[in-house]
């Protein structure tokens, strides 16, 4: 009975502890309202819920709002990124494909090896998922 | 073994009592194609499966849906809110950032406190996700 | 300590006879930047890990992937649908409001009861999901 009371308690503690707002956010487009909205999005989550995980996945066509000449929002992911609860993740397929090199990344920009593959661990993991579009 | 067979048998009635159709509609586009395509799906869904539980969530520029002056699938909306089954959710965030009111959403139409939060609890609990976009 | 070591074991087999590269893409656009982005990304997935599982799911406006004379990558459809990993579905609910007769479809293309409850059901069995869309 005890040993019982501990387990829940234990559960309890531990549920408390992981409020389970992870998500991953999908960007495959390249326009300026998409990457205001990934951003806007990744702000407010962060605002709201300052524990909340978030990572936003580029692959196909989303790459510009990671690359330095290219984003519309470059600022403001330099500033995210030093966040450790967001993570931005550029997919190494698409940057071998799109002849993408990591010197052209913004500060605090990470790469995967598979875009698609993270997104779908995260899933699994239990992260939640949200495609970037309008 | 006779328990063995009961917790069998247990299952299967469990089983049988929950389909797991339950999805959760993402709407962030404002189009009216985008509109009518989320009606029939949720109109489609409901008919094959009255026990279906269909919840549309609408943020980003996915507001329209759901508001008075601006849906163009204004009566479906209000027809299929009626359904037990079914929900509309306007995310409370993207209300306060483009001065929507209340009193400007269709009738049934719920609001909830974050949009993306809404939708990763429906994934984390067991809810499939479907992206609306064409 | 044995019986602890056997089960690490065991469990580390299990998860490289696993390693849940499961993932359905979800096709609702027409468009043929849509169709060849859907298609690269089978090519790769299947490429980079042979013993992933790739679903497309075609419904709403996604239906000319796996239409003859509308595709715009027919060839890729019918090649990567030989593989046994790879599986291409199309909503019936779909080619009936769409009087698409499954005569019209491309060889090993594959039809579904209702194209948004094969995803949910995926998504439950646990495999990833990503919208296409650009």
């Amino acid at each position: 009975m005890l040993l019982f009371t501990s387990t829940l308690l234990a559960c309890s503690l531990l549920l408390k502890a992981q409020p389970n707002y992870k998500v991953v956010l999908d960007l495959t487009s390249g326009d300026s309202i998409s990457q205001q909205t990934a951003i806007r999005w990744v702000s407010e989550i962060t605002k709201a819920e300052p524990t909340a995980q978030v990572e936003v996945v580029m692959f196909g066509k989303g790459l510009p709002l990671a690359i330095k000449d290219k984003s519309a929002v470059a600022d403001a992911v330099t500033n995210l990124a030093t966040n450790k609860n967001v993570a931005f993740k550029v997919c190494s397929v698409a940057m071998a494909n799109q002849k993408v090199d990591k010197s052209q990344l913004l500060p605090g920009v990470q790469t995967v090896p598979d875009g698609i593959y993270e997104i779908v661990s995260k899933q699994h993991e239990g992260w939640g998922y949200i495609k970037v579009a309008h």
